[in-house]
């Protein structure tokens, strides 16, 4: 079972691939989708959903995973990251039904066992449950590796986490 | 040439195409894109973009036109709002870059010639300007109708309304 982990954002968006073998857990890739803010709006949100895309060309993930969206700076900017984490979630439902999502704290959760632990209490988990040399990079594909961690650990509870 | 206006929304979307011809702006169409709210968020996202292309094959517009969002009852619905215009926005990418963008003032102060004009002088105006026998329904339809004649009406100032 291969999972798609995204930690939507419209500047820099995440990604992770996580497969299950053997009932354990390990990271085939990771990184982040960057858009350049020159770029104009249109053209950046196309960028995005043509590089989702290619993520799922490639890796052909059974499920894919959102880290859900709680805060904004304020209302122009929940517009704009919304419109970022919209285009992927409709190029994803393009490919699969199989979306989830689970919130920051759901995510810490189930990787620290602590809803409320540090950024850096769950890059350390994450490389300890991976078992990686060194926690992923940069902080966005940190965690939506983290994410699809959070979907491989959910098991049977995984469906109450479907997009609704 | 013709315009294609559009009213972002998740549960209802408005569209209207307004054509000009020997300097007289006429309206082709119009009408709303809906969907359900007990369908799940990105099938949702999905069919958005999907009638969004369908309207691009039918009318072959020369520019697109959005309504720019600035209200949200809170940032949440900003996330939902943002999501459907995103998928809309990012589908007209895909066809074209003359993709433009008014403020509710804007499209006002254009139809009506005063910023703060009431819902219904809107409606009076794209009566009388586009010598229809009633004006466009629902709300959203005729709100895109009035973007849409906003650009038309813009003429060489248009390019600043380019969305950046």
């Amino acid at each position: 079972m291969r999972i798609l982990g995204i930690d939507p954002g419209l500047a820099t968006m995440g990604w992770g691939v996580v497969r299950g073998k053997a009932n354990k857990p390990s990271l085939i890739a990771c990184g982040v989708i960057e858009t350049a803010p020159e770029t104009a709006f249109p053209r950046r949100l196309f960028e995005i959903e043509r590089e989702v895309g290619k993520l799922i060309e490639i890796y052909e993930p059974d499920a894919i995973v959102f880290e859900q969206l709680f805060f904004a700076k304020n209302v122009t900017t929940a517009f704009t990251v919304g419109a970022a984490r919209g285009v992927a979630i409709a190029r994803c439902a393009r490919y699969t039904q199989e979306l989830y999502e689970y919130t920051p704290m759901q995510i810490k959760q189930a990787v620290v066992g602590y809803g409320k632990a540090e950024k850096s209490q769950v890059q350390q988990m994450i490389k300890l449950l991976l078992n990686l040399p060194a926690y992923p990079k940069p902080d966005d594909a940190a965690d939506a590796v983290a994410a699809a961690l959070t979907h491989y650990n959910a098991g049977r509870f995984a469906a109450e986490h479907l997009m609704k």
